[in-house]
């Protein structure tokens, strides 16, 4: 709005405007509650009794907490995913219950191969050596001392779905597709650094290593590492959580979460991989063929829905009803282009919405906005399989089920990304299904 | 990257690129520890105590928390900001600390006029009625099923800043400028609900109300409504925290805090404005001629400097060391054009660098490659007085503080947008100023 017209001018012209709309929005669905209907609701407007009594004081919780009725929303964890103990094992982000494109640092998803680490910053210290022509070591402040950056990212675990190759193991939103979280990152450039320091010529890999228990330890090729590879110490605008790598973690935009190593503690530049532990025998692809594929970084192009979710179904709704169905899409190589929706598992598509922000390597938002079914059956007849396709810049669409098992066997456990279903039944209710041929 | 090229050619190609462009950073300020300089480094590096441990299990913390030693980064509060007693008061956000565009929720200001109310939000109802042709009363589940946006807009207390018309109070970012926070909030357009309800032609205004102890009660002109106002209850990704309003406030980007009632119960339309308390008796402007102004909406142009800040000072560096300044601009009329950066409290101006995302009424992040001179002295022999000035695509620019008192007087509270100066003295220990006369 232009402040320098007059308030009268642009009163009459922003009315004008509401009322030759399309009222698209005037069958959305409300269970019509009319101002007589309820003596409670009255009660409850007129009198809450938490208008009556003193709230807190602005003094408590300086460091603020979630409302007490929020406490079921939490990441979650499983002994399926779990390898013997807790402490190598993933908590996941309720997906479910997400809106927009940052994940709160409290439900950021926790994986972890020797538990969580807890650093005291001032004895931190990151360790930059091998190929390079000035060696050094740094304290935090010093790091926080060169330009900073902030980039809005997913990271996601590369076995984020990776139980169900087979069949759906989770009949929940949070399970199949919670091994990911999205947030503002703030860093230097590892190629800012680097001129400073000045990277010799036969340099061709980087080693980033963690000071966990599990040290971590993942080889990086040099065109990541001078392309957009971050070291980064803040997260929504405050510090690293412990569980994502307190005080510094390495950042890749789009690959790999295990690659973004935690609890930084050393790169080291060499002109050959390291081929370490967790590259060799963890992190690789088994083929049908019983060969593994070793280098692939990247999370590949993604998408879910994730309003209705089995955690959150359809069934206070009914036919007629106007209802947005929404989710998320997200590509480890570049930025999403288009979400694509079906009601019948992948033989029908039609073109979602994008919504909000689009970002490189980052959860992306569509919706589409859809009239409910009498019996959520489609118009095929059949209970409706919604399932949605995304695509990105860099030219890839998303897999069917029986596509990526043809290319990849069923051992691979990484990188799954083919395209999931939700079924729909005659009550609302949402469960999670595969379509294997399409 | 594209993908699709030989790994080699791209391999190729950035290094070229790499090392050809201009070395901008040999010069940034490091410490100079180099590899061999310290046996305490190589004991950390090698042997760091909490890598000789067990982490926590994931099962701990399923709604995270920061890391202890972060423990002094929180919300601040004073008795200067307190009304008789701590639930009418204002807990500042530690700006001094923030990075990128989001705050925390555990961060974001919390202000009360009757203490922070705590809802059960099942028990939330949402009354939407007066001069609308189907009034109406929503439950939380309702409201949600209208198609949601997302959008990052700041919110400012248009207090922020008040207490400096005389002098500067606060040798502190925090409490300074502290007043404000900046988050995604998730929700849905007035407009799209009103589409359902149907606007009488007569009404020209709403009234906004919570439903807490000092029941906000503030007036809103109908073409705020119908252009961006929202009712959310989404913050970064979660519920609205208590402090914010859980579970649902008005949301009018750009505008005073206040207007963006919290804890909201009701909306009505009229054709008049209310005039209820806390726009007669308060959040008006009172100005020299004695008569006050009542009807100012948007926090105007703004901008303050982050790094270095009193509490993060440069008494760390030398003569040589090259350091990035950096800061916040944001304004509710519009987007951040441009941020000049004065080194000499306001007579020569340069052009900074507008950093990360530049959104509209939205933080905006700034920032400025500074070689330290000796003692902290500018060109002109004296000692450097840092202050920002920002503009934005309303056509506003941020006025003197002489310009700003000669206008508005000093007791109008509200609204102060003039130039902040910081002072840096010879050891690097930088102190709140404020230049009357440039």
């Amino acid at each position: 709005m232009d402040n320098k017209k007059s308030e009268k001018d642009l009163e009459a012209s922003s009315r004008r405007d509401f009322f030759k709309k399309t009222a698209i929005m005037s069958a959305v669905a409300l269970s019509g509650t009319s101002l007589a209907a309820s003596e409670d609701d009255h009660a409850i407007m007129h009198h809450p009794k938490w208008g009556q009594t003193w709230g807190d004081p602005i003094t408590k919780n300086l460091y603020g907490v979630p409302s007490k009725y929020e406490h079921n929303v939490t990441r979650r964890y499983t002994k399926l995913l779990a390898s013997g103990n807790y402490r190598a094992s993933i908590a996941v982000t309720p997906i479910h219950e997400s809106e927009g494109i940052i994940t709160p640092n409290g439900l950021f998803f926790s994986r972890a191969h020797g538990g969580v680490a807890h650093i005291d910053p001032n004895e931190f210290r990151l360790m930059i050596h091998g190929l390079v022509e000035k060696p050094i070591v740094l304290t935090l402040d010093q790091l926080k001392r060169y330009p900073s950056v902030t980039r809005t990212h997913f990271i996601e675990c590369p076995a984020n779905g990776g139980q169900e190759w087979r069949a759906p193991q989770f009949n929940s939103l949070q399970f199949s597709k919670g091994f990911m979280s999205c947030a503002q990152w703030t860093g230097v450039y590892i190629k800012t650094i680097l001129k400073d320091l000045g990277l010799k010529p036969e340099a061709q890999w980087m080693l980033a290593e963690g000071s966990d228990n599990s040290e971590m330890g993942r080889t990086v090729p040099l065109d990541k590492v001078l392309d957009d590879a971050m070291i980064v110490w803040g997260q929504n605008g405050e510090a690293l959580r412990p569980e994502q790598g307190y005080p510094v973690r390495l950042l890749l935009p789009g690959w790999e979460g295990n690659l973004c190593v935690k609890w930084l503690k050393r790169l080291e530049f060499s002109d050959e991989p390291w081929y370490a532990k967790e590259e060799t025998s963890r992190y690789t692809a088994l083929k049908p063929s019983g060969k593994a594929i070793q280098h692939f970084y990247a999370n590949e192009v993604n998408s879910t829905v994730v309003k209705p979710s089995p955690e959150k179904p359809w069934t206070d709704l009914k036919e007629g009803d106007v209802v947005e169905i929404e989710g998320l899409a997200w590509s480890g190589m570049g930025t999403i282009t288009r979400v694509d929706l079906s009601f019948d598992g992948g033989n029908n598509y039609v073109e979602a919405k994008l919504k909000g922000l689009v970002l490189p390597k980052c959860w992306t938002r569509w919706s589409y906005l859809y009239t409910i079914p009498k019996g959520f059956k489609h118009t095929n007849g059949k209970q409706l399989l919604l399932t949605s396709r995304a695509m990105d810049d860099a030219g890839y669409i998303q897999p069917t089920v029986q596509q990526e098992v043809d290319m990849m066997g069923v051992e691979s456990i990484y990188h799954r990304n083919g395209i999931e279903t939700w079924e729909v039944n005659e009550k609302g209710e949402v469960n999670h299904v595969q379509i294997r041929k399409v």
